[in-house]
């Protein structure tokens, strides 16, 4: 199903080469700050053709709201937004349109479906995760009212075999946004772009990570025991296209995990139970940052493909703003979930 | 909530020192062959006690069908089960039910709900995981009618540091059952089954990873965008306890992240694609054997409370059942939703 | 599905000669004052055999509760309870095994599920009712926590042709309860009971209508546009077994609809608009008192078997709790999601 | 909430004074047969202005099809339709923005929101009622297809305190369209079309109900006991504007309420029992013709208000294609639950 969300929902619908893609988002409170240009800043941060490093591809997408606002403030009802598809270009896939792209999911979408459109990968096309975008503008829009404090900030964290060093609390999205790669440490960022522009150049694509954290989230969101904030956080991100892992807690708890309890729960200098948790206990926020690894894997599209320029040799710095929209979408809907739950002593 | 599933729910309910805890399956269809001896056979499968990895408590638990099945079959009602706590013993817990146990998720829930029963975790107790193992147990029930070749099996793939080589294809339940640590190799069970002594009667706890895999998984599985099969199985998984991490495809894919996507995506020797994906493609599962690798946390419980022996020092082995039940589950539901597509040409 | 409700979500489970039949309440928040006694005093309240005009049946049903309440408060974790059929008596059922019965839905249930549970009529059966009687016990110690001036009560206002007086605002479940056809008219009540004991002696049965009143429920309650107050209740209602209609207003609105818009419409002598609109505007609850007619068809069961004695001739006085129950599940779930939308100017 | 239904989902958004108004249609397999053709013919149908019967507003609302649809035939992703407000004119309502309207839901669904759009109804206007007939189209087109000699016809079947006769079997839309107050009966639509008239020339307005007829349904639809297809009609009709009631059956069963079980439950003169149950039994089609009576409100627009014209004196006629609308997306929707439960002996 094309919905995503209990309360505050999500639901997307267009093709890569149809007339248009978009989002109508229900749920969402009357009387919350929104404006065209809150869903065009957030779909220009996954635009391509931002820098060397991703697709030359402008896709110069415009936003329309078509309905739930009123004089720049949520009306309560569905706010719907659509893209055009102005630029699909789809004789570029005309080759491509008869035979199953290989690594991409042409074949057995069409073994399901049976009857799909051969110009490019209709849903399952990258293009899709624009209606995420658009969400998770709305979603924050939200948030920024409900619970000033709080930020969620993406960055990648690793490109192939090169990691960075994670970043002290308190980044920012334009902080990350300075760097092409979108890994807010420049000298990982440097050896990152060298290498997304080595496998560019040889027709190779490289996979990665993105780490995403939020700060400033109250205790005691997610529902027990199937609605847990890990279980929500985890299907949101898990269904973004080429995610191939979803992993809790810092960077570097896939190494700790390998440690004795003793050590992974150990207290931290100042007295205060370890972070290692990702800020989940019981399924419920805890009111410490929380901090997820989203992996993703290289790109299928390899060779004289891959050189013609239209695609990504790597996704990594464009999946930022997406991974951030999933997260984005997942709290404001656990938000509203909490607030419908008036527990007492 | 405490419902999992859309067309296939699992409802549950019960306290780790309530009167009882259970669950309903709701949406299994009628004339599936199911008994109390199928509950049965699941829940002494996750039952402690079985060996000198495991807490020593011995839960013998008895399970009793409430509705749902006549004459050995299911009758297309809610199939409700219940386990009475027969030996409850919050004796044991009665020093701690004033103070919130370290790196349990009593301070968040406390906070959370402001009323909580003291005795034990509650909902949060690994007790929890019984209802699942009940509902697995239908689901498989019914994957052996609707899909006769399908077989999930899940094993104990790391334990500390400790790996253990992927096992090939047609591994059995039986198989894994057959080693205390449920690791299906012999020289890397004992080195494991050593360690989790060690660790023991260290008074210290060990997590690792529990890998699942599914074969006989017709293509086609799964609803995009947001219902992939990815995001279900994701979603499913997460919410078990001390999960903190879900990856896709085999044991080394964590490592073939790292390489460039012509090495990531190279045909096998065979001319088939890497079967890398972990068995699902554009968020449908594709035919092939769906892996996925589920992390776990080492046990907050420690030092003395650890040495009483009332508790897992290593929660992996009694994991694998409940890991297995989680698929079961999301494919039941799976294949329910893929009935109700009628795709045609 | 056997659940009812987004928020505040009833699942129940259970056929008529079964074991037990039962129900799982998911989402009341903790702290809400709820014992056994709450639960067995409603289920009295639907029990037959209490008065001459209703089935001899002693359905001493006794209900156990099995989690979600510790210290006689709810914990915010599921409430299980459950009640045993420990009067099954299928052999009154014996003969009836191998015929479908006429004007029941055994033959059409027995066409769809095709393994059928012959011992009468499983989930079709009145006895269903009784987890609809539970859950709305719990409903009712929500709302009576949350909003504290609300009342939900129904009556019986017709049975066959005769009707009865529109009582006035107030009106306690007590008063209701001291007429054995549950019609607070005294005159009518008479007129009623004389009826149906008529029809008991001849082995015929009668139909009729029950109205529900909501008395201090807050104005805005409802979800537009496809969670309307009106649909729900519509829902809840239209889905209780021989109801056959459903129908907004105070008793008087289905002549009143044959009148033009200037009367309908009219303003009361106190000049606030009529009350004709059944509380309900726009989807939402208006801060009127919301009236609902609920109309039943006779019962199909007729001649020897009907005066054997074990079926009601008409179920309307026992309907009234179902009736009340549904009413009260329908605005705690509406409550819920009125928690969790912030509107703000 | 804005979407109806579990598998065949709609959508729904926009005010009657934004952007646009819309519908996303999920769940619908691929391989249907639909165009923008199909779209516009329905919303032709609501269209007003067709007769002197309604408003003379002329909403030349013209559809465009979005997404979900290549070369005729659906993708089985979702599909997205949106109708522009061209001629919002909110001019007209200029006078009324700042003061709410008598009898419509202006002041409560202002308390609600606390921020409304002043220009009209928004989403409580009949405008939003065309997304309903998008959706109702696209169902019709998938029920078109799975169940072929399906046909659901809704006609007029009161208005005001005049009645028409049943109309037999077979009765076709076309048949219907031919009055311009869609009753088919000849003598009954010229009295009712006098009737609206001499109401619109006095500024008054008119009630009644439309009756709605599916014949060719197979037997087994609806899922007990809380998705029974009486509740999920039920829920989709009463979730429509100006409706009052819901009453299944035919016109007569409210009459036929007040007999004896021995006189409603008679056999026919064929044998066959009586079809008073309006085609459902247990929740569950029985294959019989399903007949529902749906009662509307006069509207509220009285006075010289209403002279105006621009508001329709009965909104019956335009009524039926919503109501047909909303029982075949509840059509399609048990539809594709029904095929998601293999049951088996």
């Amino acid at each position: 199903m094309n919905t995503f969300g209990e309360l505050f929902r999500l639901t997307t619908f267009g093709e890569s080469h149809g007339v248009a893609l978009g989002a109508v988002i229900d749920g969402c409170p009357a009387g919350v700050a929104l404006t065209t240009a809150h869903l065009q800043a957030a779909l220009d941060r996954r635009r391509p053709g931002q820098s060397a490093v991703t697709t030359s591809r402008a896709e110069a997408d415009r936003v329309e709201l078509l309905s739930g606002v009123y004089e720049d403030k949520t009306l309560g009802t569905p706010i719907a937004a659509v893209v055009r598809n102005q630029d699909a270009r789809s004789q570029d896939y005309a080759a491509l349109a008869k035979e199953d792209r290989p690594g991409h999911a042409d074949k057995v979408w069409r073994e399901r479906f049976k009857h799909r459109d051969p110009r490019g990968g209709g849903r399952t096309s990258g293009r899709e995760t624009l209606s995420r975008v658009i969400g998770g503008a709305v979603a924050d829009a939200l948030l920024a009212r409900e619970v000033p404090a709080l930020s969620v900030v993406g960055w990648v964290s690793q490109v192939g075999p090169l990691g960075a060093p994670t970043p002290g609390p308190g980044l920012t999205r334009a902080q990350v946004d300075a760097h092409a790669t979108r890994c807010p440490d420049a000298a990982a960022a440097q050896a990152m772009e060298a290498r997304i522009l080595q496998a560019k150049s040889a027709g190779d694509s490289l996979g990665g990570a993105v780490t995403v954290r939020v700060e400033g989230l109250p205790a005691g969101l997610g529902e027990p025991v199937f609605g847990k904030l890990k279980a929500r956080l985890a299907s949101a991100l898990a269904g973004v296209g080429a995610v191939t892992g979803v992993v809790w807690g810092p960077a570097e708890l896939l190494s700790r995990l390998e440690r004795p309890g003793s050590q992974f729960h150990a207290a931290r200098p100042d007295g205060r139970p370890g972070d290692v948790y990702g800020g989940i206990q019981g399924g419920l926020s805890n009111g410490e940052p929380l901090q997820v690894q989203v992996l993703f894997k290289p790109p299928a599209t390899l060779g004289s493909h891959a050189k013609q320029g239209r695609h990504d040799p790597c996704i990594l710095p464009r999946a930022v703003p997406v991974v951030e929209a999933m997260v984005s979408l997942a709290l404001a809907d656990a938000w509203l979930l909490f607030l419908a739950r008036p527990h007492r002593p």
